[in-house]
């Protein structure tokens, strides 16, 4: 079977491997599709050398079919289509014993610490598989896992219906936690200073607000009549979205923070102080998050087709990745795996 | 009867007054003990003449005796001892409407933007009231109102009996908090630098960490089994306190921002996604803070000799706050009003 590996380089060279074999609580998949992650363009961009090596099998937002069982795992046969929750727990830290194995402090990713799915033949832990219903579209179920991500992102700000949320960056995680929350009950404003993206969250029904055109915060206030945005989904990782996050927060408003800040930004601490601001640290999904991501996206409340921009068949990962590099007009690219 | 009013260029003067007569809602007060706050320190040093004036009677940790009483109250006699939630809320904000009316948009706080409580005879709103027990000492009572500061950001950290807390900075607040966190079953670990605040800790049997001589992140680690911090009250206001809040905090630790940031610090916002550290901004109190600080003082839970530094008379009142100026080895003042 052919397998992707990342060498280094912002390359790909596609090799005829043997699959590996299933052990005992194991499970052996066809991959269908396999989506590219933000985290798979830094380590295409050599930012995560260090943590991959440069022989890896990257990918991990997946869907795919049973085609080996291990000998131990009961409830699962050949055929079943399924996503994968690409993580592995230590379970014995800190983090783990009290019930966070999804942060476990050891805990390594399917993809990056461990081969991933950019091959035709991917063998994971059978506890790491969620059955998804037979007549979801297997393009589609790629999306679970970035929805996963979204529905954890909205778990932990504790949304209520009717509450006005603001999301400070749209690109496919941003425009994933807006479907997420809109179809929840709230009240969505998307902040973006991309014209492709503002474009596409206003044909999904989105307000949406420029940060190069308004003030941001102030626009916040006049909708809410002085209130402020009651969450607010920090996606930028920019400085300037951590700053319209304070300002536009309503007394006791729950900022998530969902994006990678590399390095430290300044923050408005004394407004945490005088509103009662919350800041919710959130990353990657428990299973729950996984479950209702399954839910969202084979009822429809999830728009797949505007969030994929293309399909491209494994030979071509390269150049997929390519032409997600700097700022261009897309979302989500898929590569066809078998 | 004698009013200390604030007058501008780190002086009060002493003027005799009339008392003012209690409207229909309204209770007068004979004053009886005023502690000197954090704030008022500010006031003095001239940080906050454009919100305060130089005209004003500050102070609001008091404690004191029911002397008039309006026409519309009920439950309320004549020489009930009680103590003053110093906060006016406008009721009709967005904030208070939500039900936060203690950090109102519009809020005012006596002994700031209305006259408060160092002079001898000061008229309230009746519902600005809290009785407390006959057998309190009054100079003890006078602590009530900052021991509410610490049960309200015990409160928003959700403590939970055995956890690790780390009180960052042992000023009166701090050292308040790291009490009321210990009553409730937390295993107390407090971080000062100040050589009088670190033995004062230790006499009252708390673990002392000097952030000058050991890394603080460190040694909780190591003294939680590589678990970190699960609560952490950042009191200290300064750059320094701030990395330790991130980097001693446990996966899912709830981080509580007492300090009042004047600058913007630079905050590790990656390591809240990467452990979904919480941050809960607390300011000032709610009702039911009052009331647990009540029971805490009369219960004997708060050890008041050990934080009353000193005491003075109402004449004395320059002298005491520039005795609590700089670095003096001192915690809280009173005043003896009447």
């Amino acid at each position: 079977m052919k397998a992707a590996y990342y060498t280094g380089n912002k390359r790909f060279t596609i090799e005829s491997v043997q699959p590996v074999e299933p052990g005992e609580d194991e499970v052996q998949l066809s991959v269908s599709y396999c989506g590219i992650c933000g985290s798979d363009l830094h380590v295409f961009h050599g930012a995560m050398d260090a943590r991959v090596g440069t022989h890896r099998v990257i990918g991990h937002e997946m869907s795919g079919e049973i085609i080996a069982i291990g000998e131990n795992i009961q409830g699962l046969e050949l055929g079943d289509p399924v996503v994968v929750r690409p993580l592995s727990a230590c379970g014995d830290c800190p983090a783990c014993q009290r019930g966070h194995a999804h942060i476990c402090q050891n805990l390594k990713v399917l993809g990056i610490d461990i081969d991933g799915a950019f091959q035709q033949i991917w063998t994971v832990p059978a506890d790491a598989l969620h059955k998804i219903p037979a007549d979801l579209r297997l393009e589609h179920a790629a999306l679970i896992e970035p929805v996963a991500v979204a529905c954890h992102d909205v778990r932990r700000a504790r949304l209520v219906v009717g509450e006005d949320a603001l999301v400070i960056g749209g690109g496919p995680i941003g425009m994933l936690i807006a479907m997420v929350a809109k179809h929840l009950g709230a009240k969505v404003v998307l902040s973006e200073v991309n014209a492709y993206r503002l474009e596409l969250a206003q044909s999904l029904g989105f307000a949406t607000l420029n940060p190069q055109e308004v003030n941001v915060a102030d626009e916040i206030y006049e909708q809410t009549a002085n209130k402020g945005a009651d969450v607010i989904f920090e996606v930028s990782g920019a400085q300037a979205g951590v700053d319209t996050m304070t300002e536009a927060a309503a007394t006791r408003c729950r900022i998530v923070m969902v994006a990678i800040h590399g390095t430290k930004p300044t923050v408005d601490l004394f407004k945490f102080f005088w509103r009662e601001i919350e800041l919710l640290g959130a990353r990657v999904y428990e299973p729950e998050d996984f479950d209702q991501a399954i839910a969202l996206v084979a009822s429809g409340a999830i728009d797949c087709n505007s969030i994929i921009t293309e399909v491209r068949p494994l030979d071509e990962i390269t150049g997929a990745f390519e032409a997600l590099s700097g700022n261009a007009p897309a979302m989500k690219s898929l590569i066809k795996c078998s």
